[in-house]
This record gives structure tokens, C-alpha cells and sequence, in this order.
């Protein structure tokens, strides 16, 4: 549970391990086991008593979190104990959530933990970045800006079948060689560089055509300073600030460079492309099947090591999706009522 | 001509009004009686010695500046003597310009100086970004952020006859009348007020789905923080910054309004609009005949108050076109050599 909102980057401290009974399940309503729990930044943005959009997490309560899990109880007709499930679980061993809101899992499709990330919001992200909202065409140069996060390592990989040349920004060594070996990037430039304006005008000799960014702050800026003419520049997160105070009065860019290049940013959220999610995981799903992508993750294991999981998303350096998997339970009196 | 690099507003001591014997014509150029010239911000980011892009201009040259004339004499096949052209005079009584360079001008289009408004760059600018940057459409709510300026009164009244809601961001009780008056805007907001965050959500009350910006700055920041769900961002100039030592550092708006409302922020270059000048010109010129378009300028008398319309550009309160009418001469000798 949330005992404080973090100053700064989140500690250990600011978050109680809770044990409860759970309560019986009300009509429409599922209990689910959690298996795995996703580490993405976003949530930070919520976890700040003066944020607007998206609002604050409440104190006490459970800390928001997509999972996956198996069910093990039902009120809900779509769902029947041992089906495998994703949603929003929180970040608990047991969940009492609503079945309209879970989402069913194919176990053929890949192991279960993948529908949190290359078959799930991760992959889907990635693939309408690079499909639908910056259009990646073959003989694009195309800047990844968290080259090796859990969007940013599914970007990279599809960029590379589109046919771009694709430039990952990573943070050191275990980075460089993830982004570079693994995902196959034609280049990788490292944020932490003294050179970075001069590493990436190398890495990008004719300018980059796509700029997919998370990031923002002073590497969105540099990054500006080296795009193509008519440029398109597509926003979705800003994840140097969500530590900070104000994260919403950040500025970005450079606006001469968005003239002088006539360049076109705009922002994304992920629930607008709701419509077309089922297609992207068909392709998703064959590219998977196919090996032309391959799904990366780092997992830690038990909920009590959650905290430390998060926290690592900005101070470590993670390469792929971040997990937390729950079971097998440590030090856990399993006491559900069914 | 430019006699040293402007710190700040140009004075009048950074200029020399200098006198001279007009060269004789090569074969091609043509001789051009400079009767309006054209104030307009953008070549203070010249007048900068470390500019980049576009170049500096160069000291003790005549300043560039856009103007309408009668030639008088012609060694150009598609120019004869009399014709009226617009085109790059640069700030003196006779120019001697390559005729290909020049654009004839109709006398019956209208007056000679709406070559330069209106009916030239000015309103060419404005109809490029409604109709075809910014696509506005009836029902938007459309924030202009220069209102009373060339681009900006010619874009207010185009965005209303395309039936949208216009807010004109003005500075000062005279700009006000003329925006809401002359120009028919919706309503104005005051740049300078206290409360032009409550004043904008007032003029605003679904939010803007339109924002034509040549300000940047603080300015961009309140508007940004006011746009509607998708709304679209059109930035070409940043007026607030030419003054300042490194202009093109500055940075604008908030990535997380981008974000949050999916807004598409995109940069505008009038070159790149070339090919449809002439769709421009012809339903510039239906309107303004048809009286749903009007022409407003300013204008100064003698070359010799070139730097002072100049500068007023910037910290004077201009409204409509500002013209400097360089005929008839004062205390000036003829010295042609045809």
C-alpha cells in the first residue's frame, strides 16, 4: 500500500506490506491469483498529492498495477477458475476485481508473463508508435529515446522489420550491448555521453526522420537538434521528470528547431488507439511466433522486493520489461475465502 | 544599411541611412523604384552576428526587407518599364534585382502596397495556416497568438469566415478595439493581464482546438495550458525571443499538455507552401473583393523612419500591415544611371 507520496525517487519506506483477509467475491466480480506484476514508470506520475491528470493515488490503499494471474474464483460469467488473466490486479497476491475489466489471456500465445509486455501494453504501445501514430517507413532514421525499456525495446525490434535505421538511446554498458546485440540496433549513443550532440549527428548522418520519446528534459532537447527536415516527433512520456516536483511544468524542444525543420509533435496516450489493439496483437503475435521479435524481461522475485523493483526503473539500468513475480509466495498465510 | 548587430530592440544608431550612384543594369536585372517597403519581425534574427539559420546578415550592406515598386529601367525579358513588382528590394529608394526574382504585380488587384499584406507574403502566410497547416474548420475555437499583426489580422478574419470561433491574444486597449472591431474577433485576451489564465479559459470554454503561434514564449505556455483534446498547434514565429542573445535556444510549451491532450504541435515555413501561392492569391483576391476580407495598414513616411517602424515592431503597439512609403523622396537627389 501507499503510505506517502515519494520524494524524489520512491523508497522501501513509502510503501506498507498489508496482510488481510479477502473479502467474498460480489456479482460480476473475479478473484484472481497474481502471478506477475508490471514495473512501468507512469504510475510515479500518480503517486504526487498535488498531480492533476492523472489524478493521486490515494494514501492507504493498494498500489496500482497491471498484473497477470490465474483465476480462482468467479461471480462473472466470461471467467471460470484456472483461466489466465491481465489487468489492472494491483500490487496484492490476490485481487478481487471486476471480470469486465480483466482481460482474457491466451496461455498458447506465449508464456503468461508475456501479456504484460511484448503481447500486452508494452508490445501494443510499441507497435501503434511505430505504426499508426509516427508511421515508420523503410529508409527512416528513427531515435528510441529509453532504447532499452519495455516500449523502447519492442519499438526498436519493430522499427528494425519496418526497414529504419534505428538509433537507441541507452544509459551504459549492459545497455549499449542489450540495445545494440539483442534488439539489433544499427547504432546506439549513450545519454550520459559529454559528446552526445556530436555522438548522435555520427549515429544520425542524415538527421532522424522519427524521434519516438519517453524521456524528454535535456536529452529531448539534443535529440531535437539533430532531426531531418519534416521530422515527426511522437511524445509519450517524459519520464526525466516524474521524480521531479511539477512534473507537468516541464518544457521540452526547441521551437526554432520545430520551424526550422517544420517538424510535427504530437502527444499519445495509448487509450486512443483502443479500436486497433486486437490488431496489434495479431501482429504482435505472429511477429513473436515468427522470431522476428523477441520478448525481454527482468523479474524479481516477491511482492516485498515491488518497492525496489520500482524504484530501479529510474535509478538502475533496466534492459526490457521489469517484473515482479509473485508467486511462489514467501512468508504467505493463504487465507482466501472463495 | 546595417551598420552593427542589434543588442536587444534595434536603435536607430545601428543602421546608416548611406547615399549612392545606382550601378548600371547586367544583363537580366532590372531597375526598381522602391515605393513601399514591408516591416516585418523575422529579419531581426539576421541582424544577429552568431545566427545559424538563416544566416547572418552582412554589416554594411543594405538591409534586406521586402517592398513594392515601378521599375524604370529593364534588361530582364518579362519585366518592361512601368510594370509593378513586388519582390526583395532591400531598404532603399532604387533597387537593382534580378527580374526573376520578382513578382508582377496586378495594378487592379487592388492598392500597390496590399502586395506586400494581404494580397502578398502577409496574407499568403495567414490562408496557408488555416486552411491548409492548421485546417480550421467551422466550430473551432481558434487562439491567434499576434491578433493585430500582419499575419495575425489577416488569420483572424480568414479562421472567422471559415466559421470558427476566433480569441485574439492582443496587448493594450488599441489592439483590443482593432482585433474586435476592424477584424470581427470573437473576443480578445490581453497578453499583459494579470489573469490571462482565467481570461483565455473565459474567451475558451471548451478549451482551443486551434493555436496559431508566433509568439513562444510565456505567452505559448498559458495557451498551451488551455488547448482542447487534440487540438492543433501551428508555430511559426517566436516573436518574444528575437530580440534576445541565442533566440533559437528558446524552449516552449509543455510536453505534458502535448501528452494529455494529444495535441499535434507542428512547425510552418511559408517556402514550403510554394506551389500553392498562386490557390492563395486567387481566393485572397475573390474575398477581399467580395469585402469578407480586409485590408488594414500602418504606414510610415521616408526610409529614413525604416529603423523606427522597425523597432516599433517589437515594442511599439502595432496594428494591420506595417508599410514604410519610401515616395515621395524627401532631400533626396536623383542620381539614376538607367
Amino acid at each position: 500500500m501507499l503510505r506517502r507520496y515519494p520524494v524524489g525517487i520512491p523508497l522501501s519506506g513509502d510503501f506498507d506490506l498489508v496482510e488481510a483477509d479477502v473479502a467474498e467475491l460480489n456479482e460480476g466480480e473475479v478473484l484472481v491469483e497474481t502471478h506477475y506484476l508490471s514495473m512501468d514508470p507512469a504510475p510515479r506520475l500518480r503517486m504526487d498529492g498535488a498531480a492533476v491528470f492523472p489524478p493521486p493515488l490515494p494514501l492507504g490503499q493498494v498500489v496500482m498495477g497491471r498484473g497477470v494471474g490465474i483465476v480462482r474464483g468467479s461471480r462473472f460469467a466470461g471467467l471460470s477458475t484456472g483461466d489466465a488473466v491481465a489487468g489492472e490486479l494491483g500490487w496484492q497476491e490476490y485481487a478481487r476485481v471486476s471480470g469486465a475489466q480483466l482481460r482474457k489471456v491466451d496461455p498458447q500465445a506465449g508464456p503468461l508473463q508475456a501479456a504484460l509486455g511484448v503481447l500486452g501494453p508494452s508490445g501494443i504501445t510499441a507497435h501503434c508508435l511505430t505504426n499508426y501514430a509516427a508511421k515508420v517507413q523503410s529508409g527512416d532514421t528513427v531515435v528510441v529515446s529509453a532504447a532499452a525499456g519495455s516500449v523502447g525495446s519492442v519499438a526498436v525490434q519493430l522499427a528494425r522489420s519496418l526497414g529504419a535505421r534505428v538509433v537507441g538511446v541507452i544509459g551504459g554498458a549492459h545497455q549499449a550491448r542489450f540495445v545494440r546485440e539483442d534488439l539489433g540496433a544499427d547504432a546506439v549513443v549513450d545519454y550520459r555521453s559529454s559528446c552526445l550532440d556530436a555522438d548522435l549527428a555520427d549515429a544520425c548522418p542524415g538527421g532522424a526522420n522519427v524521434f519516438l520519446d519517453s524521456v524528454g528534459g535535456a536529452l529531448h532537447n539534443v535529440v531535437m537538434a539533430c532531426i531531418a527536415d519534416h521530422a515527426r516527433i511522437v511524445v509519450f512520456g517524459y519520464i526525466s521528470a516524474y521524480n521531479s516536483a511539477a512534473a507537468s511544468q516541464r518544457e521540452y524542444g526547441s521551437i526554432y528547431q520545430i520551424i526550422r525543420r517544420r517538424a510535427t509533435l504530437c502527444g499519445f496516450l495509448i487509450s486512443d488507439y483502443a479500436p486497433r489493439f486486437s490488431e496489434a496483437l495479431t501482429h504482435l503475435g505472429a511477429a513473436l511466433a515468427a522470431g522476428t521479435l523477441k520478448s525481454f524481461e527482468h523479474c524479481v522475485q516477491g511482492l516485498d522486493n515491488a518497492p525496489a523493483a520500482f524504484a530501479a526503473l529510474f535509478d538502475g539500468d533496466p534492459v526490457g520489461k521489469q517484473l515482479v513475480q509473485v508467486r511462489p509466495l514467501k512468508n504467505s498465510k493463504q487465507r482466501v475465502t472463495p
